[in-house]
Formats: C-alpha cells, structure tokens, sequence
C-alpha cells in the first residue's frame, strides 16, 4: 500500500494535485506479476482522490483477452509493461515508436520508457517494472498535457545507470556532528538515538520522492563509518534489510558505507591487510550473508584512508587493493563498491606552500588507472577541493580512461548556506556536467560518469553514474528551507538527463510542488519563485569567497564568514592575501603545477593568469589587488562590487517573496521567510567582513565610496 | 581522620617528606575542645611516619596541670591555642610576644598566629583554632628552620579576610562546556555525571592544601548556574552540606553560586523581581533553611545579566536591587552575597567602534557606589576584559570608595596557555596587587581589596578580599600540568600576603613539593624549576597576543592562535590591525574614552602614546606598525623580536627540564616532559602566524631576516 503522509510532512514535489490529470481519467495498468503493482497503487490512489477509475489487465487472465479491444478503447491512459501477449492498443503504440525511432532500438532497457499518443489514448510503453513507474511519474510531471491531441512521441532511457543519493546519517548522535553529519534539515529519516527508527513510514514516502525525480540507490549511513553504524554490515543487517523492503518497490536498492577495518573490528582478525587471505574470506563471506539477507543490494561505499577513516595504506596496500579487496566479494552478486577519491593530507602545515590539497586526489589515484576490478567505481567529488561554491572541475575526471567514475555533488548545503540560504544548484551541477575537460565539442563530464572516457572519445563502457550527498531529515519540509528540495529534485533529473536545462527543471519543480495549490495567481507565483532562485547560487558566490579562492568560512560549522578561518589551520585551505594581493599560485610555472594535472586546453588556459576564467582566478592565481579581470574590473573592486551587489539581491529577494503571501501555504512561506531573514543578516555580515578584510589589507578604497567598516 | 591519598594521587605541596622537621619531634598540642582536633591529627600523622610523638594538653584536665612545668620542657614544639589556663612555657612566649610587639597589639584574631621560640622551644600561638591550624601549615613551609636557636619571633595575620577558591564545576556534563567550565585537569572533585561523587576522599584532601596555602573558602558550582546545579539551593543543599562537613575541619567555608531566576526556576513564582515581597520573602526563607542545614554556609556567588544568565535588568531594576535582595536574606546569618561585576554586552557588533567592552563594568556600577548593603562584595575581575595574559588593572576598583570589592583572579589557564603551557602566574598577580590606581605612595589593588578604599586613603573597613578561579580537578596531579599546582598556592599565598616576593613564594612551593624527593641534587632542581617557572608568565606573553592587545585566540575554546578570530564576532574583543597599524583607540581624545574611567595619574599616563606603558599600549592607542615603543623598538620589530624570543625561550625550557630526569617522579616528570612537547609546538605556531599575519599585513621585513611565512 502507499503509506499514508502525515498532514505535517509537507508533500514535496508529489502533492495530491499534481496527481489531478492522472487521477480523474480511466487508466488501465498491464503487465505480469508484481512488478507493476506500485504503479497499480500509485494510481490507484490517485483516481480515489480525483474521481477516475484503474483497471488491471494481467495478460495471462484469458477471460480478459476476449475484451480486450472493447476495453482499450474506453481507457485515457494505459501504462503498459512488456509481455507476449500484448493489448492491442499496446500493440499499436509500439509500432508507432518503431516507425518514430526506426527499427532496432525499440529496447527501452532496465529504466527506460517511451509515451505515446495513439487515438485518444496516452500509452506509456516500459520493458521492465522500474520503466513503467519512470513513465507514471513522467506522466505526473506532464500533466494534462500528456493528454493533449498532438501529444509527440517522447523516449526516455537515463543517461546514467546509478543515481545515488548518499546520506552521511548516524545510528549514535555523533558528539560533534550530531545525528546526521553536515545535515540541516532534522534528524535522520532512518536512525534515532542510537537505533532503527520505530515509526519508518517517512522512508517510504521519501523512496516515492526519489523515484519521482529519477534517483535508483541509496546508502543508508555516514561515509564516516563509526563503532555503532560498522555493525549494519553484519549484527544490524536487519536494519539494512528493513530499509531496504521499504524502498525497493520504487526501484531503489541499498548500499552501504562500510569501514574498511571491518574484519578487525567486526571479526576480531588481527589485520584488515587486503592481500591477506583470511581478510578476503572474512569479506566474502560478510558479503554473501549480506545478499543472503538482501538479494538485491546494491554495493558498499568506502572512504579510506581520509580524515582518520582507516583504509589500505596502513598495511602499505594500495587504493586498487583494498577496492579491489571488496569489489571481489561483491562481484558474484553483481554488486559494486564506490571507493571514494577524497584522500589528501588533512595535517598539511600552512607554512609549507609547495604542497596542495588540490592535487592530492589526481597524485593519489590516476597512477592506478586500469588496476580497478570493473565493479569498482571510483567516486569523484566534483571538484578538487570540497564542494565550494565553486572550484574546477577535478582533473582525476580527465585522468583515468580505464577506471568507472562516479561524480560526487552535494545537495546538503555544507558550505551553499546550510539551508538558511536560498541557493538553488542546478545551474551549477549543470555547468560541472557540461565542462569539456578536453576541449569544447569533446566528452563531457557527464559523459564520463555516464559511460567511461578514454581521453575524451565516448567509450561504450559503463560509467560510474552520479552521486548525491543528501539534503533531507526528519524536518516537516524534508530539506529544512522549503526551496532546497530543488536540489534533490534538480539531481534526480540531471543524473537521469545531464542535457536538461536547469531553469527548466526547476520549473518542472516548481509546477509539481507549488502551482497546484495557488488558485489566484500561479503566474506571479512561478515568476517569483524563478526570481527567487535562478540565479540563487551565483548570488550566493558573490556575497562569499571571491573569484574562485575558496573556503573563508567559520571552522567547525562552515557557516558564516570568517576569512582567516582556514588560513593558518593543517587543512590544506588557504587564500594568502597579504597587503599586496591574493590566491594560490597553482601554475607549473612558478606554484604547485596543479595546472598540469589537466588535459589541454585547460592546462594551458588555466596556467595564463589572463586566460583563466575570472571565476576562478584566485583559485589558480595569486594576483596583485589591481590586477585586471577579463571583466575590465580590478581583482579588489570587483570583490566589494561582488559582495555589496550579493547583499542587496538577497534583500531583493526577501522583498519578492513578500508578495506571494497568500499564494503559497501559510507554513511553507513562513519557514521560507524566517530563512530569509537570516539570509539577509549573514548576507550583509559576508559583505561587511569580506570587504573590511580586504580593504583592511589592500588600503584601496571603494571606487563607488560605499560603507566599508 | 585524615583521609588516606590514594597512591595514585599526586601529594602536592603536602608530601608526606614535608612534615618531617615536625614528625620527628616532640611536640604538644594544647587546647579546649574540638578547636584542635585538626592540628592534632595532622601532627599525629607526621608522628607516625617519622617517628616524633605528639600529645595533647587540654587545660580543663586537672590532673595534667600539676606536671605541667615538666612537660613543657620535654617538647621540641608547642601548638596552644588561647585558654584561660595557658601553659608555663606558653605564657613565657605570649611575654616574649607582648616584648616584640608592644603592648596592646597582641590579639592575633580569628585566623593570625604567632611564631616564638622560648629557650629550645618552638611555641605556635593563636587565639582560635583557624590560627593554629595556619600556624601548624607555617611550620611545615619552615622545616628544620623552625627549630633554629635564633629564630626570630614571627607574627602572621591574612592582610585578607576572604580567600576563596571560585569552581565553576558543573554537576551535569554540559555538552559544551563540559563537567567543568575552562577546566583544564580533568573533571570536578565534586560532581560526576549528574550528581554528588560516591568517593569523596580527595575533597578532604583539596582541603588540606587549600588550608596549607590559606585559602579559606570555596564554591562548589558554577557561576553559570543550569537548571540542574540551581536545586543546590535547595533540593540538592544536602550535597552542599555533604562538602561543607569536609572542609569545615581545615577552616574552610562552603559559599555557593545561584541563579538570580531561582523564585522562578525552583519556587514555582511567577516573578524574581528583586523588589517583590513574595521573592524577597521566598530568598529569606530559602536562605533560612541553607543555614539551618549548614550553620557556618558562606553565602552566595551571582552573575546576573551576563552571558545569558538571569539578572535583575529583566525587571527594570538595577545590580544594587538584585544584590541587596540576597544579602538582606544573608545578613541575620552573617553571610555575604558575591556579586559578578562582569556585566557587558556579548552581542556587540565588530563594525560599531564606539562600544567598548572594556568600558562596560565600571559603567554598569561605578554609579551604585553606595547602594549596596554591607554584607555585599562586587566580585570584579582584574582587568576590564577576561583574565588576559595582559590587560591594565580594572578601573572599577578605583571607583567605588563606598563598596566592598573583591578581585578575582584565575588559576584555570584559560587563556594562560590551558595548564599545556607553563604559566606561573605569581608574578602577574603580584603585579597587579601591587598596582597603585591613585599613584605611586598611595593604596594599591591589594589594599582596596584587603580593607576598602576612599580614593586612596587607606578605609578601616572590611574589604572584600581576593577570589581565584580554580585550576584543579580529579586529574591525578590535581591540575592537569602538575606545575601549574604553584598557581593555586601562590594565590593562596598572596591573598594571606600580598607583599610576599612571588618568587620567594615560589621557592615555598619549590621546597615543599620537589626538594624532599631530590636526593642527590636537590640545587640543581630548584635552580631548574625557577628557570623553568619565574618567567614563563613573560614568555607566554611574548609568543602570544602583543603589546596588551589580548585575545588573539581560537574562538570557542580559547587554545591556540586565531589572529582574526575574535575580529569580526559579537563579542567585544578587536585588535583593528590593518596594512598601516595596530591597536585600539580607547583614549578620550579620539577613542572610546575608557581611559577617563581612571584617576589621575594613570587617566593622562594611559592617555598618551608617549607615556602609556608598552606592555599596554595596543590596549589604549592605535598605533602605525613604525611606532617607536619606549624600549626603542617599533611596534612591528618588538612583534617580531618578542615572538622569536618566546618560541625559543620554551625550547630552552623544554631542554632544562631535561636536566632533572632522574630529580623527580619518573611519573610527573613524564607528565610535564608531555606538556612541554606540546608547548614547544603551541609556541612555534604561535610564533609563526602572528608574525606571519603581521608581516603580511605591514609588508615590514624582519630587521634580522628570520623566517616569516
């Protein structure tokens, strides 16, 4: 059954209405056995709400078969999963999309789906159940235009087979990080002081959520594998299996984040040493009594060797050891092991200027390239860094030819706001799949995670997919700020379609989320909303650290501004502006060479302080204050126009949102509003403290002889 | 009895070697009643472990008079507390006391003792058992020295009459703050966990060295008082009366801190309006029944209105209203109310230069001079800020002739160095007790607080005393770094004495704790130890914050160095460094004012660039780093030189300590070997990012080119 919602839990993106077209039509759902009974459901609640009628056709009935044409024609929809013994209108519908597509590619695959108008019918053709359920959400993301007479064949196969959403969730509240780390939206939707939460129903719905923006996979617990949360791989496998129960009837399989010193902490073994014999079959057979119990379970998320987390190194094994150790255990079963790339020196000292976290990951691990069993997937953050507003895209991306790449973003707001700020990252993570590491008219990142790379050709292989660091808890509007649940949305979209234009995709969020219930003026309600958060993340970048540099956030939190923060500290993060200028100087020639880790033409443009994007000058560059941008501004009035420029938008913003007061529910628009309000308070202390910082130190007062304290 | 010290437990200054010179002897202790009890037991001990003998004389015993001659003169020492009934050899010393001092000054008072030595005799004197007991602790600082042929006759009366020992020990684990606030050596000798510790053995113990040192009172809780600590007031006074029992036999008296909302908190009122009847009825009754369960209770400690705790502001009514509201409820028992004078605005914002922190006590309660009852004591901290490594006397002591002020000192290193660094900060506290704020030749801090102050004029009243905060612990060296034990009996010392020489204290100290154990080359571990200590105060100030400019700090746990990390926060403490200077502008001319809160001379003195001391002159001026201090350096080379210099001076400290390895405990040796690691450490990144953020900000080479980064 679909679990029913708390009234308190705001709907998201699958609001009761957004179900109306659907709802209020005949549909006739078809296709063997279980695998469309979530569809049947799905539907099922959403005519008892609106008044239409689902009828089941299971083609093996033969007492159905002698109606069939009769039936067909009194339906408006029919979603239709593959069988020999197909209806005719389905029958039909297929040739369509033969003739549409040409013969031999009528495969939809695993996922895929086509939508076909045929008479006055919309048939939603699927090969497999998971197909059919992407179709129905599709159909719920049309509306009634799905419905419309001229309605054109539409085929949709994701771009990338994995779609991941990792949550860094806790079984113990952490003492420090709490019981989800870096989480702002509650607690976690699956632990609870120390256990498997009681009441589970929110898992359910969350697992809808995510199939309805095209996420398959998910990993239950903090990639920073704790006493407690090592023990879902064995003791608390129930768990895991009770997660897993709940999300798989909406295609979505479990994997976990696993420690890589599990047979000595969990097997009493007196070394985790990956070519030691008994520590592969103490992980083999972890592994098959984990499928014993979950069949279809997805795979296990490392990270080793990063931040205290143990890894390989400690028994001088390489990275393609200790993953390859796993991805052997994993491999009968099909599964497979995400191995992260987040290694560097977390105890680097700040005096020394010749070593740079940013190459850590590309000097760690593009050696190893080719020496990864096939189930391992490398999981890359997208940048070299950790998920700043904005950085380069990682050169281990460009790097590694014979090795499947995941990219990792960041839904949850770590250093975007926390979710105190509006800052919509579709645009973002869209310019990150769209960067051509070789070049333009070359593959793309996207491309890579999406089928392997060698040196820029598309390879046929496949990729490691993307991954998502989750934004959701237990918080009534799952993500804290009501707006952030864009960015999961807009992840799930983007993984299934990396081609798609983000302002669209945030409109398709805003129409399923919030058109359905502003009856006056949904107009002003879509327009505002757009005003609001389109251009959200840049005017996040503008009001922060400038020009690419980086971090200048409060240590600890990562919350607020504090430009020294991170300047004396071992964390491999700095920006050492001095009275003269500012950045880090990572050219071959006279800086680190991370410039050399990339492939032409971004070696070279990223090396020539005047053909480095001005984005991200200061990431590559340290410049004098009165060096001139590519935009004609100098580096230091381009910092106070940036940040007075960033304040007053978010004032602008707050404004804005006034006027949709009774448009939206009374609860999202007050959440959103307090939100706003300290969006402008941290927005104006970002401004200030920047700009003193660097006036302080530059002495080169404003062009524009505004306020600087 | 006296309470067994586990063996794991550090002695302190009480070793069992410290008390041979009277364990070896003869010795008799004289007296009525239960007064001596505690001498009796002491001496008793140190009899048995080094084979002296001990025997009690309490004159109401007829039987004894008729021996009495003989007996005298069979004792190497004599303890006699005042009686009716003296003995022979006793009332020949009281002759040879009257002879030294002149006749009518001879009452010793209620803690004071005298020293004579009559023929081969050694006779202690006291009018009350305090007294003897204060003279017994004398005798042991003394040693053999006590017995000498010609020891002159010593007379010894506390120039303060409240020595007390604040713990801002908390009874539940605060999940910030932990057990106990800025405690550096462990958790509470008191509380574990939420409640009263099942063995209390060592609070007897505390007491002892608090008594051998002189400090005569104590808190037992926090002066942020949380919900749970606020029911010792009341549901909770039997753990109070459980403590006070321990220490009452060494002369100390419990005092304990409350919440000002506590008719709120723990009566259920709707009110704590200090002008209310039913709260005032309620603080009367409450305090009727502390008494009643613990006759000789001290009284209470208050921070009101700062840093979120309650106070009296709530209601519209001044710091004079809320104070006299508990001492009236005191005063029929002879309590007195401590009341915190540290009251300032913790949401300060950095842009506005015109509030000045440092301003905010003496604006506060310089104009209730004179409202306050008798039995009231502004508890005010030494400097205007926080127990700064350097800051000027605060003005509030010389601007209240018609209050009783107490001035409180700590011996928790918060931002000492946290008991990792060697901090000996007798001579800082010596410093500042000898301070004249009305000029050389008139009163001192010292005298304001031992008897109150009318503008210099030396007042007859009772002053308020010195108040420390609490270095110790259930670390087994009682503080974490075990030569930060010095710090607590230095206080001790001074409050008793002010005009003791901080290093001849030291020396005590020395003797007491180390030199028994040092049997081969006890010279060479003294001599050590005095490097090691005398002027680490002075070499902690020279690698940290410069020239009185303070803070500097991590924020959140104040360790280590963050030049700008307190610059841009709520809470008051900015340096305003900038490319061309340093320093804040606090004269009346051009700054905050603050220097007109002192009298004269130190109003113009402060006020000038020219004549304003340089160990302060970044409190009261800003400056151009060119500035030429007083000792003929810049302002940017004396940051340089002094940095160097520290960072090298704890080198050298850490490599005599090497020296008196085999001098020592192997287990305290070790313990400060640990420390002084991580000193060494914490002084190199000192060094280097002040000097670093400095240089990078005045663009100033090193005169002598060391490396800066």
């Amino acid at each position: 059954m679909i679990t029913p919602r708390s009234a308190d839990i705001h709907a998201a993106w699958l609001p009761s209405e957004a179900f109306r077209a659907i709802g209020s039509r005949r549909v006739l759902v078809s296709g063997p056995g279980t695998g469309v009974e979530t569809v049947l459901r799905e539907v099922g609640q959403a005519c008892a709400q609106h008044g239409g009628s689902v009828r089941r056709h299971s083609p093996p009935l033969v007492a159905e078969r002698s109606s069939e044409g009769a039936d067909s024609a009194s339906y408006d929809l029919v979603l239709a999963l593959a069988t020999d013994r197909a209806l005719p209108v389905e029958t039909a519908a297929r040739a369509d999309l033969r003739r549409h597509q040409g013969e031999g590619t009528d495969t939809l695959g695993e996922e895929g789906f086509a939508l076909v108008r045929h008479g006055d019918v919309t048939i939603v053709l699927a090969d497999q159940p998971a197909g059919l359920l992407y179709g129905l959400f599709h159909v719920v993301r049309l509306g009634e235009s799905a419905f419309g007479p001229a309605h054109p064949i539409e085929v949709h196969r994701p771009a990338m087979r994995l779609r991941i959403a990792n949550h860094w969730d806790n079984i113990d509240v952490h003492p420090v990080m709490g019981q989800v780390e870096r989480g702002y939206a509650g607690g976690s939707l699956f632990w609870r002081d120390g256990a498997l939460r009681h009441d589970l129903t929110r898992v359910g719905d969350y697992a809808r959520l995510l199939a309805a923006c095209g996420i398959n996979a998910i990993t239950v617990n903090n990639v920073n594998v704790h006493v407690t949360e090592a023990h879902l791989l064995t003791t608390r496998l129930g768990d895991v299996a009770a997660i897993a129960d709940l999300v798989r009837p909406y295609g979505i399989r479990v994997h976990l984040s696993v420690n890589f010193a599990s047979p000595v902490t969990l097997g009493g073994m007196p070394t985790a040493d990956p070519l030691e014999e008994d520590v592969r079959a103490w992980w083999t057979e972890t592994t098959r009594r984990v499928y014993e119990t979950i069949p279809d379970f997805g795979g296990y998320v490392v990270k080793a060797d990063s931040e205290g987390q143990p890894g390989p190194f400690a028994y001088g094994r390489s990275h393609a050891d200790g993953a390859n150790l796993l991805a052997e255990a994993l491999a009968p079963f099909g599964g497979v092991v995400h191995w992260r790339a987040f290694v560097y020196n977390h105890r680097q000292d700040w005096r020394d200027r010749s070593t740079d976290r940013a190459r850590a990951a590309y000097d760690h691990f593009a050696p190893l390239d080719g020496q990864f069993r096939d189930n391992v997937i490398l999981q890359v953050k997208h940048g070299p860094m950790d998920f700043q507003t904005r950085e380069p895209v990682s050169p281990v991306i460009a790097a590694m030819p014979g090795t499947r790449l995941a990219v990792e973003f960041q839904a949850t707001q770590e250093y975007t706001g926390q979710q105190r700020h509006v800052c919509y990252l579709g645009p973002w993570w869209s310019e990150l799949l769209h960067f051509a590491p070789w070049g333009v008219g070359r593959d793309t990142v996207a491309d890579v995670a999406a089928h392997g790379s060698a040196s820029g050709a598309v390879s046929a292989g496949p990729g490691g997919g993307l991954v998502v660091v989750s934004n959701v808890g237990d918080d009534p509007f799952w993500t804290g700020h009501p707006l952030a649940q864009a960015n999961l949305y807009a992840f799930g979209r983007l993984a299934w379609s990396p081609e798609l234009d983000p302002v669209a995709v945030l409109d398709e969020w805003i129409d399923l989320t919030f058109v359905p219930s502003a009856t006056t003026d949904p107009d002003l309600l879509r327009r505002t909303l757009h005003e609001v958060m389109d251009d959200s993340w840049q005017t996040y970048e503008r009001y922060t650290a400038p020009l690419g540099v980086g971090f200048m956030v409060r240590p600890g939190h990562h919350y607020g501004p504090d430009v020294d923060g991170y300047e004396y500290t071992p964390w491999g993060t700095y920006h050492f502006a001095d009275r003269d200028g500012v950045g880090v100087d990572r050219t071959r020639g006279s800086g680190t060479g991370f410039t050399g880790q990339y492939p032409s033409p971004w070696s070279d443009r990223y090396e020539s302080p005047r053909d480095c994007p001005d984005e991200l000058l200061l990431f590559f560059h340290h410049v004098p204050y009165g060096h001139l941008l590519q935009s004609g501004s100098t580096v230091i009035q381009h910092i106070y126009d940036t940040h007075f420029a960033g304040a007053e938008q978010v004032v602008q913003t707050r404004r804005r949102w006034e006027r949709v007061a009774g448009l939206v529910d009374p609860a999202v628009h007050a959440r959103v509003t307090e939100r706003l309000d300290e969006q402008v308070r941290s927005a104006q202390e970002w401004r200030d403290q920047v700009n003193t910082y660097f006036f302080r130190k530059s002495g080169v007062p404003d062009a524009h002889g505004r306020r600087i304290h």
